[in-house]
């Protein structure tokens, strides 16, 4: 076989950029260890020495994505000629580490050195003003990182919206445009249902989380549970934080966290079915992706798809509760000995408007998001001002949850996401609700007997479709791509709304 | 104050030589993080994938080792007229620096990197071979890293015998010429004296420690042990493994394992006792040189003074146990409540000749690195070849053991040190008794009521010497330097051989 000249350059220029690819992976998935490894396991007295060693290897894995040499190679080879001749993968590679050196390399390195140093030194001066419940404490900070934020979606560049330039760093490709109408629709229905449930004579119990469950005995179950739903224990860990998170070093070994509470049994149970969602994603990427930038979720949004879907839709069924419950009952018999199935299932899927967004209920969750995003839009659009946010923040509370935060600790101080610079976020989790609720319209339709299997312990039936439909493709699609390929049309806010009316209007007599 | 245009240049260049020697102990620092990860906790499928990611990484690091910018930094700093005007600390860094960049920048890359490559698989072969008790299976692995071995020795350089350019990497600055005399007279006497053990018809008991013990009570007992020794548990984490280590992050992240077998309550014991002797002399080193390539031991050998002291000098002697023994029988009353403390002590003391190195007692320990001394000696000077070897183990463990080999996995296939290319290391375990005999005299010149101290559970006092005369200094002195120092001569056998003499006479009645 003989190669021309020119292809032996396109080869050339493809080993080039995948070295690359793969050195700022290996450099990215140290940092996700160590970043870890400070959180679960470091002692206390070395964490501060240690975080400039992180700086100094984030800094070498940043400067490589931004370097002249990863320019040159992805504008080269995303050329209309060369993109034709590449594979899909190394085509989907080069869009990727293409977006994030456009987007990144354009800030100037004095805006990005300040930035950096002000978002460090905002954690801080948060969780201070969290602790004091005093907004006033975090607002100059979170002035000056809006302003970046503004100047920074200047730079990214957008169509309509300057929040659009933000929004493409968790969700590439979706805008204002497109999210308004969806979230609309979603805000409305839930409002709605939420009033009627609130209305509803048919209420779940609320006493049965107001016990003591020994927490050791909750670490066994949640371990045991694991492997069961398709989380592999030889691929991954499971350990304690009081955040949880899920931290993916490679396919091979996936770290989750859990949070375990005394007097609510919930909290570890529902955490932890909720990081496995989001490790068995990353657990079963395709092998062929491993190593490259393809080789983790689609998008934010898509990821939380996955862990809500898990959390949700499979853990809060009462299929899921038939085959678990019983097990339950005998690792807790005192607190649900007596207990029936069908009021353990309510009390899991009570609804109940409350202020903090991460103990909110499935209904309610929704709701805190909408507030969080239209107050982000309005910000980075230049329509309200940092200093609007409290009163902005309580007044959305009220109208959308019937209720109102006593101070800023349990209102707008309560997130950490705007400390680190995270506007654009939010929504994905939202998001994620709405792509899970499609995906199970598709999987009920493709395999009816999706709850009979769960009811008999089989999570293969379900984890199988969803590896073969989403899970190994990791970032082969962009999420638009891969929720059509999925389920055959593009977002579509009816299958939320619709999951929901159906769900609580069973549980709550509707 | 003005600042001539040389001396700026000279700041100039202590501070690029500064950030530089800072940027590798950052990468090195987090390298010691994610392999102490990888043995301890990592799940099993992951470790393959992330074996890249840290080749990715220290071969990042080693290039900025031998990086020209290093080469002409150290070449320029070390000059006479320069090298008077920098501080101890810079100067010393320097000196660190430029013994590294020396020794290593001469090894072309093609030659490193099918070394970096051959002992990666002669790891595997080593095991295969251990397991199989076949040197053969071994024999063409090791034939090549000998080679590369003798190659590098003639590359780094030497004065007299090829292995001194091998004992260098571990203790800068020995020789064979110095060893030789060392050695000898420390085989000579432990032989004699072990042959007078073995003779003496007043011997410890055997039997105390075949008996079962709770590896939970051991894990308590272990942990709670460790800070009165002056283990800091907020500067380290002590964990579980089956080959006992430590693992510098940082001075204020010191990470220890043990390993625990419920048969054998010594075996975690005095493997805590003495990887903590390693951690407390790195949580010691002073501040001002932390982030530098001075903060760590001053040597192998040097270290290893400090965790043979801890857990022999120490951990072994009578004073020790008046003050723990009895929350030892607390914990063990069944095993232990109705053993005296004498015999308890004695039996911690007994003397067997063994084949394995890793189980042998503090007096036929030597015994065992001598043997590997002779033999690495021989080996790289080329008076043996590697198929004499089997032969050789055998013959050398009969002389001096008094045993034989049932076999290679009993024999010559027991260490794993050669399959890295470890030739060289041996030596520093006896070092490390050496030195810590040495500063045991001077210790009990200066403070005469040290074992007085230790009876009544007053760890301070010893330790506070250690961090004052030894752990503060990490490696701003040479070994040379440090141990004339701390004890006012050079290292010299005698105070280990009357150390042996006195503590088995006593105990074996002799």
């Amino acid at each position: 076989m003989s190669i021309s000249a020119e292809s032996q350059t396109l080869e050339q220029q493809v080993q080039a950029f995948k070295a690359l690819d793969e050195k700022i992976i290996h450099l990215g998935s140290i940092l996700g260890l160590v970043e870890w490894d400070q959180k679960v396991m470091a002692p206390k007295k070395g964490r501060g020495l240690f975080a400039k060693a992180i700086g100094t290897l984030s800094t070498e894995a940043f400067k490589l994505t931004v370097s002249k040499e990863m320019g040159e190679l992805v504008n080269q080879l995303s050329s209309p000629e060369n993109s034709a001749r590449l594979d899909d993968i190394t085509r989907a590679q080069v869009r990727e580490r293409k977006m994030e050196y456009d987007r990144s390399h354009l800030i100037p390195e004095d805006m990005y050195r300040e930035y950096v140093v002000l978002t460090a030194e905002a954690n801080d001066i948060w969780e201070e003003a969290r602790n004091q419940a005093d907004f006033s404490i975090f607002e100059p900070a979170l002035v000056k990182i809006v302003e970046f934020k503004r100047k920074a979606a200047e730079i990214y560049g957008y169509q309509d919206h300057p929040y659009d330039a933000l929004l493409d760093e968790f969700e590439p490709g979706l805008t204002v445009k497109v999210l308004d109408p969806l979230f609309a629709r979603l805000r409305e229905s839930s409002v709605d249902l939420l009033r009627r449930t609130q209305q509803s004579t048919s209420k779940p119990r609320e006493d049965l989380f107001e016990q003591k469950y020994p927490i050791d005995v909750q670490k066994t179950f949640n371990r045991e549970m694991l492997p069961i739903i398709g989380f592999d224990l030889d691929a991954g860990r499971l350990d304690e934080t009081v955040h949880p998170f899920a931290q993916t070093i490679n396919t091979g070994d996936v770290r989750i966290t859990t949070r375990y509470v005394e007097t609510n049994v919930r909290s570890a149970l529902f955490g932890t079915i909720h990081e496995a969602g989001h490790g068995i994603y990353e657990q079963n990427i395709d092998a062929s992706l491993e190593g490259t930038v393809l080789s983790t979720g689609a998008s934010f949004g898509i990821h939380e798809s996955q862990s809500r879907f898990l959390e949700n839709m499979v853990g809060r069924s009462e299929a899921f509760w038939k085959y678990f419950y019983k097990g339950l009952q005998s690792a807790f018999p005192e607190q649900l000995g007596t207990v029936q199935l069908v009021d353990f299932y309510r009390a899991i899927n009570r609804v109940q408007p409350s202020l903090i967004r991460v103990e909110a209920d499935e209904l309610t969750y929704n709701l805190h998001i909408m507030l969080r995003y239209e107050i982000e839009k309005a910000l980075i659009g230049g329509d309200i001002e940092v200093k609007d946010l409290p009163a902005i923040w309580n007044q959305k509370v009220e109208d959308y949850l019937g209720i109102r935060p006593a101070n800023d600790r349990e209102g707008v101080l309560q997130d950490v996401h705007w400390s680190f610079g995270g506007f654009g976020y939010f929504p994905s989790y939202s998001l994620g609700n709405l792509y899970a609720a499609q995906i199970l319209h598709t999987i009920e339709q493709q395999v009816p007997n999706l709850y009979e299997a769960i009811e008999q312990g089989d999570f293969d039936t379900v984890q199988t479709w969803l590896h073969a439909q989403i899970h190994q493709y990791g970032k082969l699609y962009t999420p638009e791509e891969l929720i059509l390929k999925v389920t055959g049309e593009p977002l579509n806010a009816d299958y939320l709304v619709d999951y929901l009316e159906q769900k609580y209007s069973r549980i709550y007599n509707l």
